[in-house]
């Protein structure tokens, strides 16, 4: 039988209308995933950790390919001028390929959640019924630069019975190209079909919004770039999208706060890595602690050489503190990731308001208070929005790795499916399994 | 502070380019419900029964003014021409309101879920996770015909912290409107927010289409209507959708299945409720029991009225034993939901034949087999893809009540988020709770 001249979305409704023209190359990796899934998704947890680490092997064993590939790659890059910061994200050397490889043996030795029974009984009439985990199919994943990633989403898929179709960054075309055929050749030598993990090897633009559309055969699309990447997703996708990665991040100084403790929390927050979507962006500091809060911090972000971006009541304190690197707040100051040296800082009345400026601010990611408050450690917890809410902690925890998860396909910021940094388990889905003895319903 | 003049998508991209104009009258009722989200997400089971109880007690006292909005509806849409079926589904009487007034006490009595601990452990560097289930915030629903909807939605977000936007069918608008006006009734007397359930009081299509693209204000979209519906919510909406309620229901008949006991599954599946989405559309037979059991299975069909459309091997053996409702399979027999006493039959040499035809026909919904094979059931149960498999079971189970869920907000199709019917676990996500002794990331 051959599913793949149907052109039927899930709910039953010929697409091929609405969705116009979809390349017949995509449709073909759409159907041969789609059939790969059916079976692999049966897999027992042995035989999927063969197949890891096949892989594994198979990229140990090509490694000068990788790197060869990975070097010509950013030859093209410096020509095309890339700046630094994006370059050094994009090579490869051997010390990063060990620990790519490394990641993929560490996946194969985590748990396997597929198979887990989340709750079962027996109802009144004698049907048993199960709800049990099972993968949740056909996985496509958009990304940028990091070549890592691609190693990442095709080792967390295998592990739970996932296929996957990968779409990298123009800029690793040809590392991603070598990495993936490399990956087939391991699922191949451990008796799996290489379509299990596929890459779409084009840097055509418009395959993304075709890809977008191919919900007969895709049923879960992760973009893991900036907020442009995720809005084109959600506007253009008719396949549930994973937003994440992108929300302001915040901290609130309760007025109970331990302020000298509090300072080296949030230095932590905004440079150990500004760059990561978990940093620091905004500083809200309780008014009746505000100076003496920015006396004891101000110091610490001028010897990191922050930047700040203040609301007129900080500017001034700031301002009488001799502060250089100081800047009055705009209009998009306190909905700006800044994903540098840079941080927003604003005085507040309560922890109300803090809540409510984060409520209005996108606060969907990483929300810390330091507090020595009970009370109030417990009502910015209930109230704060955030995937991720701190007491007394620092924001750059919110990660796969240092959340125990082993790793991660991605940071969900939306409510549906998952939240936060996203594990195997968010590669999981559920199925009820209903049991009786040729039971009918009266 | 005020966020309603902010057009931000959660990935903090300006979307009012990209969405076009949305109507002010729906930003305002979508700012005013994330508002009453804030709040009404983090009060306690006790207050949200009591405002659940308020809610019966308001429809309760004015149950005449429903009515009589009722016949109003049902006299328009007797003069529209509307059909009988159709008619008697949006019809209400004593009887009726009191089971949704009944429903909503229930619902008060049902454990609530918002506050669980999904896990919880504490890191090597002292961070304590904890994973809580919270509302997921704001929902909107869009939905046809049943009034009775209107109360379910409203109750089961009301018990799980949530707040609903609901756009019903405009057969109903009248009884809709007078239902909800008691419903904010009763939420002022119980002292909660009227905004916590609000009406889309228009019957204008243009809205829907800008209602789906308020992601700034609604966290998750719940179609209940047809499959075009379905289509259109996946194809137009930027905010998450739970695509559900359409599926082609099977039931396989595997060799070793006892014939004379899977005759009254197979009738039940099909004749209990033929409009319901879990009735059965396809039965598979296997080649080496088609004949044996169509024989047995034919008077009690005939008996029901049941036509069939049928393979050219089981039409052929239906010929035989002198079946008189008897067509031929066309191209779309297969992929056809019939909701009605319309039977698709085809004979397959295997169970893998019979996992292969429901993984082309759209089996995303419920599925059974009829089998005394423990190996065969097993099978059956990996391999098929629909949210609800059985074993020996009529496929008509696939229901909240029936499942003990107590009631059900839909029945999911999709395999993101929630899976078959979704209760009140289904209206919630969850959160990462972090706390340390200002901890920080090395």
């Amino acid at each position: 039988m051959d599913c793949r001249i149907k052109e039927e979305d899930s709910s039953g409704t010929n697409t091929s209308a609405r969705t116009g023209e979809i390349a017949p190359e995509l449709l073909d990796m759409g159907a041969r995933a789609r059939k790969a899934a059916a079976v692999y998704g049966a897999a027992g947890t042995g035989i999927k950790n063969k197949a890891l680490l096949a892989v594994a092997a198979a990229l140990e064993r090509g490694r000068d390919t990788v790197l060869a590939a990975n070097l010509e790659d950013c030859r093209k890059a410096e020509a095309a001028g890339t700046g630094p910061a994006l370059l050094d994200r994009l090579r490869l050397d051997q010390s990063r390929l060990d620990g790519i490889i490394g990641d993929i043996r560490k996946v194969a030795s985590l748990d396997d959640p597929v198979g887990t029974v989340l709750d079962s009984r027996v109802l009144p009439n004698g049907l048993s019924l199960t709800r049990r985990r099972i993968p949740i199919g056909v996985i496509g994943v958009i990304y940028e630069a990091r070549p890592n990633v691609t190693a990442d989403i095709a080792s967390l898929c295998l592990k739970t019975g996932n296929v996957c179709i990968l779409r990298g960054g123009s800029e690793t075309l040809g590392t991603n190209r070598e990495m993936v055929r490399l990956i087939k050749e391991g699922l191949a030598e451990a008796g799996q079909s290489p379509d299990l993990v596929q890459f779409i090897d084009s840097t055509d633009r418009a395959l993304v919004s075709q890809f977008l559309r191919m919900d007969q055969y895709i049923d879960m699309i992760i973009p893991r770039g900036g907020s442009r990447l995720s809005a084109l997703c959600r506007s253009v996708s008719t396949i549930p999208v994973i937003v994440g990665g992108f929300g302001i991040s915040h901290i609130f100084v309760d007025e109970s706060a331990d302020l000298t403790r509090s300072v080296p929390v949030i230095i932590n927050s905004k440079v150990q890595r500004p760059s990561a979507c978990n940093a620091l962006d905004t500083l809200l500091l309780h008014r009746s602690v505000a100076g003496a809060m920015l006396a004891e911090l101000l110091p610490e972000l001028e010897r990191h050489n922050v930047s700040l971006v203040a609301d007129p009541e900080s500017f001034g304190i700031l301002q009488a503190l001799g502060c250089t690197r100081l800047e009055a707040a705009g209009p998009d100051t306190y909905d700006t990731e800044w994903l540098s040296m840079t941080l927003g800082i604003r005085v507040v009345d309560s922890l109300d308001d803090a809540i409510e400026h984060m409520r209005c601010h996108n606060a969907t990611h990483s929300d810390a208070i330091l507090t020595d408050s009970l009370e109030n450690a417990k009502r910015f917890v209930e109230n704060s929005g955030s995937a991720a809410v701190y007491v007394n902690a620092s924001t750059r925890f919110t990660d796969g790795g240092q959340f125990g998860l082993g790793a991660e396909v991605a940071i969900s910021t939306q409510k549906l499916h998952a939240r936060g940094p996203m594990g195997l388990e968010a590669l999981t889905t559920y199925r009820w399994i209903c049991s009786g003895d040729y039971l009918i319903r009266n």
